[in-house]
């Protein structure tokens, strides 16, 4: 008997399938595509398929022969029904998926007698407020975590696959359980995600003068609640019991945060007890606001800042970047910061770092103030 | 009698002292300075004091003669015996402070006997997560409301020397009673902080593979938990009621949509109600958030935007700079949009409304691709 092809070569990923190319798909499919892999789009609508492709993400329409690897990026509640179909055609050697819940998912394919070998659940932790195929970035995973569930059925070639997938978009693997994932995205995912919600609906009735005195603090804690209502009771429905978990925890602690509050306010010498309270929640926040890896969950910043001071008028900056660009430097990046009414600003260039002494050197020289 | 010379002139305001040069006083300090008002800067500490005077933000030290308006800078908890402390000393004609609650300094001020026609509560709705003069920048009120409450015993001349004040600053005023304003802040700033506080301490005791999986959701939505949690404590102890009013409303609001989750993980046939649940705050979280006025609090956007596709290498932008110069038009910000690895990029060149149309034509003109 022949050796099975693909256990010759298990962690070939020369040629690829995207199935939805929304926002996720076709990032994914543009990061193959850079990294060299053949890539294919298919969408529910061929349209959206096409206008991934006019943008680089690779190739409109499905492969004539199976592919290594078919990265299922539809919603989560119709993952097992395209993965029994595809799997069934043949479309490829194995298949992931990328929705942010994982273990309903993996009960429904096995109900739908999917086979576990070619199939390990996968979730990017990544995304933008805008969608679909127009809003993708080949960048978008970079230096992000790619959970992969393997079940037991799950072959190593399989996880392999999903292993180079996730690297050659950048991200960084993480093997995770899919309950343990399920439970890690309730606490740090979709809690906050109603927690913003249940912040921003105190808003529905309240008086215009209060509104109007909204800052920077709650469009910062209420921003994701303006997400679809749609897709969010997808997920959450999906994964109900871990988010209740957190919220009733949550709950428990703000029940007795109120208990403190009311304290400071009308009991006689309870001031001081109250007041603990309302301390220990802020010290709380403090700490575990502390453990979020990374400012922001940007990559380490991979460029060089060079501050340079610069008169606020026409031709100042022409100057600045012919100089700039007599220096031999790409420059990556531009922002430009000024107080209203000063007669100077400072423009940041940003520069690979190796060329970064080079532009100082040569700016200075030709009479720029520059910083650092 | 000769006439009060106030009454003569009731909205001068030619001199004023900031007392306190921390973020929020230097910057009142730095917009007066720059509107022509002498302004004179007093700290507890003098090198702070001094520190501000450098970065041109007025005189150093206290004015010889009573100036017409002194603006309080200071903590909530010591404006009132400030206030006392300054009316003795006949330090200016008229009196403001810039706390962010109104009604407990109001009745403290009032129980150690200070004047009321000569002082008015105030609250500009500006800061930054910075701290400290450095901090500082002469438009931080810009577009902002700037609340004043005045009491029944405030003199009109008090409260129109604060108006001028918060106008100078590019401020919007709003006059609000202290009681309104407190209720106002508890609804749109202090009780989002707490629930910041509380969704952050959720992470305190989390496994470390949870915490890594943290995204730009739960970033935002926790962000200002990682405040001070001194000051925090001083401002929700002196506006406890109202604080606790408002989470105990959210926290109704919280069990019913735990009890809807449940329902959909636990309940035979309750899926359907427990979504309608969920899906119910989500709207809600919607309909509220859409109130917030004006994206991220920014003013109007006070130019138009250029777009210009440019190839990723040197000398690129210093062309397209270039002849942007010659086009004889300011470019008041730039920004660089490209995805990394692809041969072109999409430069925003940012200029007066009334500019851009001369920019668009000129950059075509000249060959460059221009969107909108």
């Amino acid at each position: 008997m022949a050796p099975d092809p693909v256990a010759l070569d298990p962690v070939t990923l020369d040629r690829a399938v995207v199935v939805g190319t929304g926002l996720i798909g076709t990032s994914v499919a543009m990061a193959l595509t850079g990294r060299g892999v053949v890539t294919y789009l298919v969408d529910a609508d061929p349209e959206v398929a096409k206008l991934a492709a006019d943008l680089g993400a690779g190739i409109a329409g499905e492969p004539v022969e199976p592919v290594d690897l078919a990265v299922l990026a539809v919603p989560p509640a119709h993952v097992a029904r395209v993965l029994a179909e595809q799997q069934r055609r043949g479309l490829a050697a194995a298949f992931t998926d990328v929705a942010s819940v994982k273990a309903r998912p993996q009960r429904e394919l096995e109900a739908l007698g999917c086979s576990p070998a070619t199939f390990v659940g996968g979730h990017p932790l990544a995304g933008r407020e805008r969608s679909g195929p127009g809003a993708a970035r080949a960048d978008l995973f970079e230096g992000r975590p790619w959970v992969l569930t393997p079940s037991p059925g799950t072959t190593a070639a399989t996880l392999e696959r999903a292993r180079r997938l996730a690297t050659l978009c950048g991200a960084v693997p993480v093997l995770m359980e899919a309950d343990g994932h399920d439970h890690a995205v309730a606490l740090v995912s979709h809690a906050p995600h109603l927690v913003a919600s249940l912040m921003a609906a105190r808003l529905v009735d309240a008086e215009d003068e209060a509104v109007r005195l909204a800052g920077q603090g709650i469009r910062d804690v209420t921003r994701i609640a303006a997400s679809d209502p749609r897709l969010w009771t997808d997920i959450l429905g999906a994964n109900a019991a871990a988010v209740a978990d957190v919220l009733e925890a949550l709950g428990a602690d703000l029940n007795a945060t109120v208990a403190a509050l009311r304290q400071v306010a009308e009991v006689p010498d309870g001031a001081v007890r109250g007041i603990g309270g309302v301390v220990d929640v802020l010290e709380r926040g403090n700490a575990g606001h502390a453990r979020i890896p990374g400012k922001h969950g940007a990559p380490p910043a991979r460029y060089t800042v060079v501050p340079v001071v610069i008169p606020d008028r026409p031709g100042a900056l022409a100057a600045l970047f012919a100089d700039a660009g007599e220096a031999g430097v790409n420059i990556e990046d531009v922002a430009i910061e000024h107080s209203p009414g000063q007669p100077v600003g400072l423009v940041e260039l940003s520069v690979q770092p190796a060329a970064a002494g080079r532009m100082v050197s040569e700016l200075r020289r030709r009479g720029w103030t520059v910083h650092g």
